[in-house]
């Protein structure tokens, strides 16, 4: 009779933060792959360009001139998907059921350098996204039960436009994802008195297997429970429960971390590495929240190479989420990539 | 004070087999797009190719050949997903659970025509392409719980081959989905001492918004809950929980219908139409399940065009799904296409 052996044998994870399993089928990564290979973009792009919606001084479609701004920039999405005055519905039929949803999109320009993401930004600029992260919490927390802060980057993760740039969504409702993670810290706290992420990050650092990157005050992971093939987990060494409560020192350590991560994840395929990423933390209910951990999740849609993505569909759409190489493989492999941002070193 | 409106109004809608929110923006719709267009490939394609791994009479990668089959074929995916003989193992810490899994990833060749999709095919031919799902759903569910019917369709969804085929995977456990299915149909029979989606058909009919086609024993509706934009789900008018149970005349009016809503689907944007779809019944596991009903989803990712995609990504990734175009006026748009295939009619 064989082992199990979890580097080739299918099994499947739980995520506690959600509920749901993911497929681990670890043997698959050895197929060969005849179907779409998607197109790179490589070329350097200008610091300014003359088209772009979201540089310094350019007109925007809603006719709005951008200001002249030196770090980030935050504006009310032209088209945006939530908005503050939406009239109140409520549908109670169990098989129709509808409510109205008040909230606001807004867009932060991350700096005005239009060739420039995250990874090729300095520590410093990147602390200014941060601080501009934490206003927007704090100040759209006031109104909202949610704020959700995320990046689409990449054209292939739905984003349309180049400049580096991320968003801001504030809705009066805990979303679908929300609502489960509160479910879920609930729960672990009450059955074992203690935070979810922070037994985890205790555990993670003492395993050291998932470990991508880390500071004295921030760990990065492929979880255990990990979905998309290079997806990460950026989680605090310390007790935090909002944006809202991050010091001056932990900005600074969480840029330097950003920083690490993103250049990590450029140089696995030489390429500026696609994802959608974001932030949570504890709902703004009025309530203290101590079994919530801040945290971020990064998901990176590629698989084999700058050009070949993991599909998300079929079984993942109608039955679980399916990956193929372990989380510990993926670990490794973003561990051993340099510090050193490839175009930096090739210069 | 203005009157809420579904069709401007950013809103909220439930879905009741999985107990989740969606976000609707139908005012989002006149946002203009920027970013990533899809390739189209509209060429004809031979009937038989000598390249293709799924052709009648052809090598596979495994160096098995391909019998000279008149109808489908089945066969068990090379690079399988779900295996038969995996070890077992359990771990039981609450931040680090496994399992093992077991079970079996087939593909089926729904004819020996390459280049023919669904809707192109006789009404005969899909039979034969039912006949073989029910098939394969009553041998799999005498040894799994789970039996997993589903197509990827068009290069966007991650489909490798265009040879028209399907796929099987049968899982030892309930998948993330099926499980939350498995409560919902439950927590409805429970509390309304009745059927969900039965009283969903029912309501559909007698409200008349949201049908895209139907016949004396199927309908299809883009559901009022639907995340994509041209999402559809087709269920039964009779009480059925599972494909084992499908008598030959409720067989020839199911491809009846397929063949119309695939046509729709094609004739919309002009192109073959990709989705995923799969069929959900009740589990292999010995109860009578007369809570369920078997039903299938088709899962299309084009927004705007053959070549503009929607992209579920940061805030859907992160928060909830979000939709522009209502369902209302998805459906509208399906059923108000002719029955006749847009390649027929130029012919
Ligand atoms: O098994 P295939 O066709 O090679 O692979 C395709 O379908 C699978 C099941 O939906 C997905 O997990 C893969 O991402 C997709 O590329
Ligand atoms: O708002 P944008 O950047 O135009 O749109 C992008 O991000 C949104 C939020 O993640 C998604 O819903 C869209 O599908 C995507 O294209």
């Amino acid at each position: 009779e064989t082992c199990f052996d979890p580097a080739e044998h299918p099994h499947r994870r739980f995520n506690p933060l959600t509920g749901e399993w993911v497929l681990l089928s670890p043997h698959r990564a050895l197929r060969p792959w005849q179907g779409q290979v998607e197109s790179i973009d490589e070329a350097d792009k200008p610091s300014y360009d003359g088209d772009c919606y979201l540089c310094a001084g350019n007109t925007r479609i809603s006719g709005d001139i951008n200001p002249d701004y030196q770090h980030t920039f935050v504006f009310q999405n032209d088209f945006a998907a939530l908005k503050p005055d939406t009239p109140e519905v409520l549908s109670q039929d169990p098989l129709f059921q509808m409510q109205s949803a008040q909230g606001e999109s807004r867009v932060i320009c991350f700096s005005p350098d239009h060739g420039k993401t995250l990874p090729e930004l300095s520590e410093s600029a990147i602390v200014k996204v941060i601080d501009t992260w934490q206003a927007q919490v704090e100040e759209l927390g006031e109104k909202y039960q949610w704020v959700q802060v995320f990046e689409n980057k990449g054209a292939v993760m739905g984003c349309s436009n180049p400049h580096p740039h991320g968003q801001i969504w504030a809705q009066n409702q805990l979303p679908t994802l929300a609502e489960k993670k509160q479910q879920h810290f609930s729960d672990y706290q009450s059955t074992y008195q203690s935070n979810l992420l922070q037994d985890y990050v205790d555990k993670e650092m003492a395993l050291k297997e998932r470990i991508v990157v880390e500071n004295q005050d921030w760990l990065v992971v492929v979880p255990y429970w990990a979905a998309w093939p290079f997806e990460t987990l950026l989680m605090p060494k310390f007790a935090i429960s909002s944006f809202k409560q991050m010091t001056a020192k932990q900005k600074t350590s969480l840029a330097q971390i950003i920083k690490q991560l993103t250049t990590k994840y450029d140089n696995l395929f030489q390429c500026s590495f696609p994802y959608s990423m974001g932030w949570h933390g504890a709902p703004f209910d009025g309530q203290e929240h101590n079994e919530w951990t801040l945290h971020a999740h990064f998901f990176p849609p590629l698989l084999r190479s700058a050009s070949v993505k993991k599909f998300m569909v079929g079984y993942e759409m109608l039955a679980e989420a399916q990956r193929d190489i372990t989380p510990e493989q993926a670990a490794q492999r973003l561990r051993e990539q340099p510090s050193r941002h490839y175009k930096e070193a090739t210069k």
